[in-house]
C-alpha cells in the first residue's frame, strides 16, 4: 500500500508561495491594469515586471515615479504574503536613481530583510534592461490577522 | 500715454504657477490616463484629486497603495516646480493610514515645508471625502537645471 | 460623607502624561546623558529640548545628525507613550534642513498625526531659538503589550 | 635615476580614505564622545563600531534608537565622504529590528548602492556581535562643493 502523500518540508514553501500568488494576482486588478506581471515568487521574495507605455509618461517624458513605486510596491505586497499570512505595508520609502523611458522593461526584485514578530522590513530594486537601478524602495510590512488563502494551506 | 501693464509682484507667483500646471498637465499622460485633476496650484502648493476606480484595486479590494503613493506624487510634483524651476523628486516616504474603496474621491494637498538651495522638502496628506486621513507623504525635492516653461517667465 | 475623589476627565489624560513622563525619564539615562529634558507633554505631543554642546559636533563644527535625531526620537517616544500604552519606534525618517552650532537651543515638537490600532504616525519639528527648522522628522509607532507605569493608571 | 613616485591607481582610493577618516575624525568630537570607532574605510564604504554604555539606555534598559541611528549615520557619513568630496545627508531612513543592551559591541556597515551626479543613496547595516540585525538605516546623500581635506589629494 503506498504511502498517504505527504508534502515535501523544502518544497513546501515554495508551493503555498505559487497558491498566494495565484489568488492575489486573480484580485489584483490595479497591476492586471498596469501590465505588471509576477515573474517569480519564493517565500520572502518576488519578481515583478512592468512595460513602460506611453501613458505612464510624466512631463519629462520618462516614467512617472508613482507608477515605479507601484510596479516596487507590488513585488513588496507579493514577497511578504508569501507565506500566507495576510500582511500590508504600513510604510515605504523610495529613492529615484536614474529614469525610464517608454518601451523600458522594468523589474523588482523584492527580497525579505527581517521578519519577527508581525513586522518586517523588505528592500526591492527596480531596474531597466540594461541592469541599470531605477530605484530603491524599502517597505515596512505589518501582519494583520487571517490568511491570503483559505482554508490555511 | 499710459504705463505698460506690470504685473502685481502679489499675484505674480500665482500666475507663474498657473502657466505651470497647464503646461506640464498637458504631458503628463500619466496623470491624465489615472484620472488624476489639479484642483489647485499656488506657490509652494497644489491640491490633487483622484477618483478611486475598479481597475485601481488590489486583492483586499481597496486601493492600491502605489495609486494612493501616485496621487500624493503628482500634488508633489506640481507643488515643488509651481515656481518653474525644474524640480524632480530625489525620495518620497509614505505611511498608510486607513483604505480607500471603489467610488472614494481622494484628495491630495502638497505644501512646501522648506525650501533651501537646491533642495526642498513637501509635506502632502490625503484624505477620503469623509475627511479621514488615507494617506501621509513626505516628498524630498531636488532642483535640477532649466525651468518647466520656456522661455523663463 | 464626601463622594470618593474622581478624576477630571478632561484634566486626566493629561495627569497620566505627567506621570508617564516623570517616570520614564527617570529611567531614561541617554536623555540625561545628553542634557535633553522634556518641556511639555500632553496626550499625543510632547516638547523636548537640547542644548548643543562642544562634545556633540562632527567634523563640519554643527551639531552631529545623530543627536538632532536623538533629540527629535526622544520627543517622538514621549508623545506615543503619553497614553501610558507601551509603544517602540518601528521606524524613522528625518530630513535636514539647516545646521545647528555649539551653544544653539534646540526644541524639538513632537504631535500624532494619526493613532490607529497598534499603529500611529508621529511628526516631530526640530527649531533653533531663532525659530528656523533644522530637521523633520516622521515616526511610525508599534503599540506593544503593557503598560509604562504599572499599575495601569 | 629611480622613477619618481607614482600612485597606483587601484591602491589610491583607498590612501584618499584613509587621510579623509584621519581628518574627519580628528574633529568628530560627537563620534569620540559616544566612543565610536572607524574600524575599515574604503571607497563608498565604512564600519564603524560602538559599545553600548550604561548612559546609552533608555527607560527600557535598551540602547536608545537615536545612538544607534548615529552609529549608522556615523558610517554613512564616513562612507560617503571617502572619496574627498564633501558631502553631507539630506535625508534618513531607519528601521529598528531588535533591541541592544549594555555590553552590547554595534557594529554598523555602510556601503554606497548608487551615486550620481550630485546625490548618493548609501545603506547601513547594524548588528550585535551575535550577528543579529539590530536596524537598518538609509542615508541619501548630497554633494556640497570642496573637499574634506584640502589642497584636494
Amino acid at each position: 500500500m503506498p504511502p498517504a502523500p505527504q508534502g515535501d518540508p523544502e518544497e513546501e514553501p515554495h508551493a503555498i508561495a505559487q497558491v498566494v500568488r495565484e489568488r492575489m494576482y486573480s484580485e489584483d486588478r490595479a497591476a492586471q491594469a498596469l501590465g505588471i506581471t509576477v515573474e517569480t515568487i519564493g517565500p520572502g521574495s518576488a519578481v515583478c515586471r512592468m512595460d513602460v507605455r506611453d501613458d505612464m509618461l510624466n512631463g519629462h517624458a520618462t516614467c512617472h515615479g508613482g507608477l515605479i513605486f507601484t510596479l516596487a510596491d507590488t513585488a513588496f505586497a507579493y514577497a511578504c504574503n508569501a507565506a500566507n499570512r495576510a500582511t500590508v505595508a504600513l510604510t515605504c520609502q523610495i529613492s529615484f536613481i536614474a529614469p525610464a523611458h517608454a518601451g523600458d522593461v522594468l523589474s523588482a526584485s523584492a527580497r525579505e530583510q527581517s521578519r519577527t514578530g508581525r513586522t518586517g522590513v523588505y528592500d526591492v530594486e527596480v531596474r531597466r534592461a540594461d541592469g541599470a537601478i531605477v530605484a530603491l524602495f524599502r517597505g515596512q510590512a505589518y501582519e494583520i490577522r487571517g490568511t491570503v488563502v483559505q482554508p490555511a494551506l
